[in-house]
């Protein structure tokens, strides 16, 4: 029997922002029992991804696996942590552990797929652990921009790990427990191997600031409104929401939450009793009737998602509301890299609008939920691991986070996804490497990135698409003339003539001088009509369409 | 006889950045004589124009008026101001003036579009004036992140009008003339009626820094690197790439420029007497000789531009030189809104070289080119206009630069395209509402972005497409089984069958049941089939798609 051993693997997440899947492992080697850590997604994009619902991990590896698996243990809500729990547990079929609030929202995601939510099961905070095979897993309180994050205590015949999760140094959250330095040092003060560890903002230079720092500006800020104030941010940062909500109320005003987002993650946070006490809302109906000057709606869309609240105002109304010139629309938010473009756009309805937009420029009315740089460094002293595994992160963020655990003498390595770790010794050490991806939801399908599906519809995008129809009789004579349809394309080209003439036309009069071996071929034929039909369009267009060529043959 | 009246009519470039196209006009109303200032494209995207080879603003107005029209003048080379030249020449058919070097690139597209390079006429800076009509127009120089831009000096019988360009007030630009408040001032001295004036940096707080400020800081940096040093910034930037190049030079580097933009400008800059020195550079060849530790190259592709020489870099190699472990990538530049995915995408490559990538993001390695708030106000003062006309900004850029004006008492309003301004009173005055828009030049074809042909192309995109073939015979009756085609879509849906037999025996279930007078009536039967084709797709796979149908009749 080989040594037994702690291995770590990533499925998602580790070189990329998004979809979380982390397993870990102990025994023999080929023989580990098996606990992942969080089942996220990531979200689909026009450039590289169009008409996709939501990008999964690639699990084969793990689903192979499946009678290794113990647990799935989730450290909080966000959909990039828990957003495939629904999807993939018939993958998987073991139990999923997670905190009050987090089991909320999990059982919730079980639900809309059918799946049993009494599969989810709901863990108290450290120190109590739940036993998952050679494993023990514990609850550590983290902050971050959602209730009841937690990073995992995960403990092991070979030693204890700590996954951070998502996780900032908050020691005034508002809502949830404050970051609390002597617990953490408590919990590792008897050793930790390896700390696996949030790298999002590695690259922020300077300590990152408590969400307590944003209520007194933003109520200042509301205070000085002349008129109605509609603010967004993630609906899930319940802290925020409730800092808005209060703000509000500090300046006279009555508080709607509009979106439903908005409306079920503070129910489910008052559900759950993370959220102790929250202003007094009005309905859309009632905030209609309230003087614009008495009002502020709290609404979703903070990455200018075009169905969310925020987009339909920038369209001109929401639930019977309009904003007016001189109102004010604060974004308590970060733009997403990517999400650039829409936030921009709604801006700039708003702007057309006479609205006034406050963004978080200046850094007042917003605060990230992750750690700075300093805060890294400062959890890496703390918890002393004899190792740190950046995670959470894009290929730069990893690396960036590798070399600052090194600066202070901790080893340390880039483990991209499906890198599998040995933990085990002083130093992680590369055992295998296991093939992963993405598995994009499209439609009610699930395919591979890398199918050629999603290729095809982006040249579809790019290109345009010509179809060519011939029909031919028993003796592989033409019947009629070749007939075409296009998608996507200018109808007049360089000849003045309208397109699809030009196209027929060179189709039959090749059909006219074909041989009679090529008309008897479907494949030649298929490709000499592919060709003639993208050489004319790139004559007359300029662009060489995506071609489908349909032979039907009177036999 | 009315009136005589000055006015103003953005074509482009009020309300986007991009495309910039702006009409004068002078004499009674409706016969006013013309003059145009800059004729620019702006860039595709795969959200809103996927396919698209460039965008255009829509001069139809200006066209149908062409017989009023002057001249063109250019204000600065870069593709915003002078892209469109060669596409739309023949359409107007006068006199493009402009300074040295813009007129070198001005030439170049007409030569591209095989129009008169001729027509591109070549003029000195203030204190000479053209004639065109009615107007005189004076080149005054202003630094930009370009040689020789100007802004326009334009007198008319109702006055002084000074069309700022892109500008910044930069006393040590490096390459061309300083900013001289002592000429604006005495430019600006007998009234100027209206300041029309770039509004890009409105929302930057903080006076706007040199161009020579970056210069130590590169060379500090590039001092330091233990290896290969390479940097990008826009090749149109001839300080900045002088500045990296002095910098290499200094720290004992041989210098390489890479990408043909990069070896254009340098040599257009050269040819034109804009830039008087500059550092030795060395052939590719050359350079994969040379110690990587003495070698700097300078690479296009700031933006992340896929086909530019940073990204294929990043991709392995160019020219012969791949990138090694503890190579430095500088940004010499900042990421344009919108093309943040781009430039992720190769700086994640280049870590996973183990290149260490810097960027902007300390401020010290990049400054703007336009005009930030406190150097618009400051300006606004020089110039101390009856009126300030904010344009080159979208609405919300515009909307703000009009309530700074607004501040110290200026007449000022928000003149998106189409919008056009009798500038002869006290305050602006809006007199007409023309139909503007985007052209799309697509392939080689000249499209209307509302034409429905992109969005056709973007359904596709996100909805995939399918064809399905009918043939019937002379008595109206199906000739064997209906035929379809799928792209962009799923193998198997949900009955595990492959997807394109499901939809098939559906529609051919259909054909067998349906009476005569559908089978006989084409509209009929190819909405029926189009239906069933999109439903089965849905029940199958989730998606609705782009479907074609082709019914054909031997008849």
């Amino acid at each position: 029997m080989s040594r037994e051993r702690l291995i770590y693997l990533p499925l998602g997440g580790s070189g990329e922002i998004g979809m979380n899947a982390y397993v870990y492992g102990y025994g023999p080697e080929d023989r580990e029992r098996l606990i992942l850590v969080d089942l996220g997604v990531a979200f689909s994009d026009m450039d590289t991804s169009p008409g996709v619902d939501l990008i999964f991990a690639d699990i084969s590896w793990l689903a192979e696996n499946k009678d290794r698996l113990e647990a799935v243990f989730i450290t909080h809500g966000h959909e990039d942590h828990v957003g495939a729990v629904g999807h993939y547990w018939e993958r998987l079929g073991v139990p999923v552990y997670a905190r009050t609030f987090t089991a909320n929202l999990a059982r919730h995601k079980m639900a809309d797929r059918g799946q049993p939510e009494e599969m989810v099961r709901t863990v108290s905070a450290w120190p109590e652990m739940t036993e998952a095979g050679p494993f023990k897993v514990g609850f550590l309180p983290v902050s971050h921009s959602i209730p009841e994050s937690a990073a995992l205590v995960i403990d092991s015949p070979a030693g204890r790990v700590i996954h951070s999760g998502d996780f900032k140094l908050d020691e005034t959250p508002l809502v949830g427990e404050p970051f609390d330095p002597e617990l953490w040092t408590d919990v590792s003060k008897d050793g930790v191997q390896a700390l696996i560890c949030d790298s999002t903002n590695v690259f922020s230079p300077h300590a990152g600031r408590s969400e307590a720092s944003v209520g007194p500006e933003i109520e200042a800020l509301v205070s000085g409104a002349p008129n109605m104030v509609v603010a967004t941010t993630f609906a899930s940062n319940v802290a925020r929401v409730k800092t808005l909500a209060e703000a509000g109320e500090r300046a006279g005003r009555s508080i709607c939450l509009m979106g439903r987002a908005m409306r079920r993650m503070v129910e489910a946070a008052t559900t759950t009793g993370v959220l102790t006490s929250f202003p007094k809302v009005v309905s859309p109906e009632e905030a209609a009737m309230i003087p614009r000057e008495n009002l502020m709606l709290l609404v979703t869309g903070s990455q200018g998602e075009r169905r969310a609240a925020s987009a339909q105002l920038a369209n001109g109304k929401y639930n019977g509301i309009t904003l007016k010139e001189g109102d004010m629309f604060l974004f308590s938010s970060k733009t997403i890299p990517g999400n650039e473009r829409g936030v921009i756009r709604i801006i700039n309805q708003f702007s057309e609008m006479g609205v006034d937009v406050v963004d978080d420029s200046t850094g007042k009315y917003h605060v990230s939920g992750h750690a700075n740089r300093p805060d890294l460094q400062r959890l890496h002293e703390i918890v002393n691991p004899a190792m740190v595994i950046p995670n959470h992160g894009e290929h730069r963020h990893l690396r960036e986070h590798a070399k600052l655990a090194g600066e202070s003498g901790r080893a340390s390595i880039v483990a991209v996804n499906g890198t599998m770790l040995d933990l085990s010794g002083k130093a992680p050490r590369v055992v295998q490497h296991v093939e992963t991806g993405r598995t994009y939801l499209d439609g009610s399908v699930q395919i591979g990135a890398l199918d050629g599906i999603v290729r095809d519809r982006i040249r579809m995008a790019l290109n345009g698409k010509v179809v060519v129809t011939v029909i031919l009789d028993e003796d592989d004579e033409p019947l009629g003339e070749a007939w075409c349809e296009t998608m996507g394309l200018p109808e007049l080209g360089r000849s003045d003539a309208p397109l699809l003439d030009v196209i027929e036309e060179d189709l039959t009069q090749f059909l006219r001088r074909a041989g009679a071996k090529t008309l008897a071929n479907d494949d030649k034929l298929e490709n000499e009509l592919r060709r003639i039909a993208r050489n004319t369009c790139r004559e007359e267009i300029g662009k060489k369409p995506e071609t489908t060529v349909i032979i039907s043959r009177l036999r």
